[in-house]
């Protein structure tokens, strides 16, 4: 019965989970053991669909709190949150001020910010310096999530996924994870059916993947059965708290990530982004769409979902770029190991060839 | 969809979690980071039906470390907390050194007696003081739960439930939350089949009444399901991996408490204890095996799984009591007003009398 594994990741959760319609204004209490000095302040990070909303002016703004609009069209880069990173050092050092939490509000990109900004403003150098595994060596500053689009398990991941001058990888490590996540099932209406679908469907996708893979233990298995469920229920069953089940699929998925492993398509997908600057969402979706030799029931579902929700993918993606471009692709994904060996088992290599990486591609 | 709900908590989750047939080998590894002092301390607090077995000589004690065995043969008592509290202290102030943790290793009773010692070692008193919500003012010592039996939900609650001179109630503090919990299926083979089936029905009983009461919502929901799920896999369709899914059950059944409440069963359940001394686990099975009337299904589905398993319950439990301890427990089940309210509504005044529960009791 015992698997073959040294050791087992001792998982790093989120201190403390709101849950509930409303929730959000609770903020004000939630932030205030937090505040310290008389001339602390937080900084919200909104994403900037929001400039402008009723939600941006029930942010219990307080005497020196700033809030900073960021946009997320393109994802995060590091780039980005080096330029945050200072601007925020900055403001606290011309008042004389101390940076008491960083609060990101927004999907999955928003709540990346946020993390690896509250990483940076207590870690010298450039986020591109800690993309990877545990190399982040101080506490980041008190850092809360409020998701306005469920799907990612930005929520409670250890990771906060950059694109660098070379790479798009996460900063992965404890410190990365949440202080607070306030999951507001209100927060998510609203959003582009498209957008909401996409989102969706990187918790459905990720939760095919880890669950038909070869890394799984009964701890990610039963939170991503869970996920899936929720997943069917609110795409293919879509009931007046549909909302709220999202947000719990979303949380769940990104809970069964502790001892899973995503597989093909998450790997096709980082390519597609970094080439083609794909969101990670809709990457997933046009890449899942062309694996259904790989995940036939998980693609069969999925189409399902699509039709019932009249989502129509983009197509021909990969029609105009030139070879240097795909190629840079393959390398991007298959960089990803562990994704490939949890989807096809220690030998991944004999089947998965570049020509078949590229053959895959270009049908998207 | 908004509930009439003024504040929704802000739910204290357990910092670290490990999962994993064989993870209790990684307990050096896990605790080492959290040996401060050169004369700092662990204290193990083991189930006495451990003494002499080869868990016991897997623990890795260091130089001054203290292994004390526990007797749980009676749930635990405040008187309990306090002796322990004193013991440490004393070996503490003796050898000029300090607790760096509390490892509670067994069931929900030795879990409960580790959290409550290590909240005792850093607040002043009695255990008995601070029986209640919330009255806690310093945080405990760094403490470590280790389950050798699955069902109770003690791992990641934020109560430890203990007897004192006057009443049965929780230590409810987001500060009894533990720091770390070590979740290893392994430990689980062995225990006795009767108290293995009590301790599961724990949590079955408790997603009957927490799913089919008025406070819940889908964060409640979810975790409520995923664990009866797995109740009903491990109970009726065993598979060679059951254990492993039983710790997952408790372990979702945990997490459901924090939007939603236990009823009818465990408000008798607590007199019981109180009065005859029954432990949890067997009080909440002979108390909802007269509940079909509230709890249909559940109740058919319980005598399933009795059946299946080949449990006899005992019977004719109530049947010597004086009318004074009866008049005790019903006393100290209609305390447990949420309990009553969640499981009836508002009105469940005008159903359940003094009458009715004592009737109910009688059955027992």
């Amino acid at each position: 019965m015992r698997k073959e594994i040294d050791m087992f990741r001792n998982f790093k959760m989120v201190s403390k989970v709101v849950f509930g319609r409303g929730c959000f204004d609770q903020l004000a209490d939630i932030l205030a053991p937090h505040r310290h000095a008389p001339s602390g302040f937080m900084v919200f990070l909104l994403d900037d669909v929001f400039s402008g909303s009723a939600l941006e002016s029930r942010i219990p703004l307080e005497q020196w709190d700033a809030l900073i609009p960021v946009n997320v069209d393109d994802e995060p880069k590091t780039a980005t949150v080096d330029a945050l990173t200072r601007r925020i050092k900055d403001m606290a050092e011309t008042g004389g001020k101390t940076v008491d939490g960083v609060i990101g509000m927004g999907g999955g990109s928003a709540m990346d910010l946020a993390k690896a900004v509250s990483l940076m403003l207590a870690n010298p150098g450039s986020a591109a310096d800690y993309q990877g595994w545990d190399l982040i060596q101080q506490p980041a500053v008190y850092h809360v999530g409020i998701p306005t689009l469920a799907g990612t398990g930005a929520e409670v991941s250890r990771t906060t996924v950059l694109t660098g001058p070379e790479k798009k990888l996460g900063i992965n490590s404890d410190h990365t994870v949440f202080d607070q996540v306030v999951l507001d099932p209100e927060l998510l209406a609203g959003a582009p059916a498209d957008q909401r679908f996409y989102t969706g469907m990187d918790c459905y996708i990720h939760c095919i993947e880890s669950l038909t893979g070869t890394y799984l233990n009964t701890f990610s298995q039963a939170y991503g059965e869970k996920a899936l469920d929720l997943c069917r229920e609110v795409f293919l069953h879509p009931t007046a708290d549909a909302d709220d089940k999202l947000m719990m699929a979303s949380y769940c998925g990104g809970m069964s990530i502790a001892y899973s492993q995503v597989g093909i398509c998450h790997a096709l997908s980082y390519g597609l982004s970094f080439v083609l600057g794909l969101h990670h969402g809709i990457g997933n979706c046009v890449a899942f769409d062309v694996l259904g030799e790989y995940y036939p029931e998980g693609v069969e579902g999925f189409r399902k979902m699509m039709d019932l929700q009249k989502i129509a993918l983009p197509k021909g993606l990969t029609a105009g770029l030139t070879s240097d471009q795909v190629e840079k692709m393959v390398d991007v994904s298959l960089v990803l190991e562990p994704l490939w060996e949890n989807a096809l088992g220690k030998d991944w290599r004999n089947t998965m060839t570049r020509d078949r990486i590229t053959e895959l591609y270009l049908k998207i």
